[in-house]
């Protein structure tokens, strides 16, 4: 015979773990790249790359420069004049990001690939397509690429749109969130 | 009868258990702001209010450069000479915030104004007027306020001051911390 | 007697209850430190040791710019080229650090320090110190190290190396991370 007293100790028990299951962390790491720097995306995909290869769900956000880094492509036609400002200031391609400290246009950023090959470390364009071998999902800020007036024919192919809904979705459920 | 084998198991998952929830995150979003640019000022409210408007209880900490975002007024009287000097050379109010990229004298922040208000998005003042609204607690850093004498007086309404003591305290318990 | 049906819960919850444990965050907060400016170096360190304080276990990986902040001197033999001009330029010490706004050539960081020590607030050196006292790990990217051409012997004594691995192995279980 079951004692009743047990069972609605039990039964609470269950109640409370499957409360504390919906509220422990997933494996899920989720980034915001908010900066347009070479050295600061690198930095992004070193992370997001590592965390793919340690069996982490990775989510990157692109959002305002860091749009920069995503761009296949700079389009001006059917645009506002200061979306076309934008566009045409803006680096047109991850190859052109600058460094954030001693960029001395563009000198820096050089020297910065140049020493990285040397010693056989990844360009930011080989951890890229790594990311996306990894299954990293890549989302474009909306409301970013809306304001500065992105199309999605600029970005990379493959990557998904989304709001801060979408980020704070994945963030909410994650191990570690960064602003990058 | 109860078995006193099983009693024994279940007082011992009930401890685990409430360990456990003293553990996990608590339905929480902290912002440490500390950059005092438009563009990051501007991402950092579109995740407070967003992480707000998803039920979350919201605190952002604002320190160092971060500050300039929530001043009111600029007050010179009783403050030492550097402290003066500091105040001339900050951002008197959100509005004169400028941006980190391109802001060549203001004209950047004007601009990413403008096109915000072409794409019908929240200004900066609005989405304040909104975290306040949905409760957002906001906390002035007490060693950025005595190390550059800000005076409360300067500051937003209704604003909290707190130390790094009380910013850990939100941060350790909360689902996403982010330092922007 | 027991009785089976109940066993059986109880060894569910027992299971779930141990997942759970491996997955709830442990009392730890890990920081990624790329930035090399005096004030948000000095952030990172005010974060690290109130952490480490309030009895957390503390992590910090100094990478690319991040790593002049732990250089205690300066190496110039057997460098190539690219990396005795990154050793020249960059700061030789914690005490070279410029501040990210208003540096004006060192001026705005002799002031920034002039007016924490005016309010009796701690050195970026002395928080440095008391973080070692604290117990506070300190990790140097080792991918950042290489990079520039950087020795052990140039960075602070205690050092551990590490790379992003290392610093995911932390961040995965901590319950704040941040990058600054």
């Amino acid at each position: 015979m079951s004692d009743p007293a047990l069972e609605e100790k039990i039964a609470a028990l269950e109640k409370k773990v499957a409360d504390l299951e919906s509220r422990v962390p997933e494996d899920r790491v989720t980034l915001v790249v908010f900066s347009g720097e070479l050295d600061r995306v690198l930095a992004a995909f070193v992370i997001a790359t590592g965390a793919a290869a340690m069996g982490q769900q990775v989510s990157m956000f692109f959002t305002f420069w860091g749009i920069n880094s995503v761009r296949r492509r700079t389009l001006y036609s059917g645009k506002r004049l200061t979306e076309k400002m934008m566009a045409f200031m803006a680096p047109g391609s991850s190859r052109k990001l600058p460094v954030s400290q001693m960029n001395y246009f563009g000198i820096g950023a050089k020297m910065l690939r140049g020493m990285m090959k040397n010693n056989n470390v990844a360009s930011l364009e080989d951890l890229m397509a790594l990311g996306k071998e990894l299954g990293i999902r890549m989302i474009a800020c909306t409301m970013s690429r809306d304001v500065m007036g992105i199309r999605d024919a600029e970005l990379f192919e493959g990557m998904d749109a989304g709001g801060v809904g979408a980020f704070l979705g994945d963030a909410l459920r994650s191990r570690v969130t960064l602003f990058i």
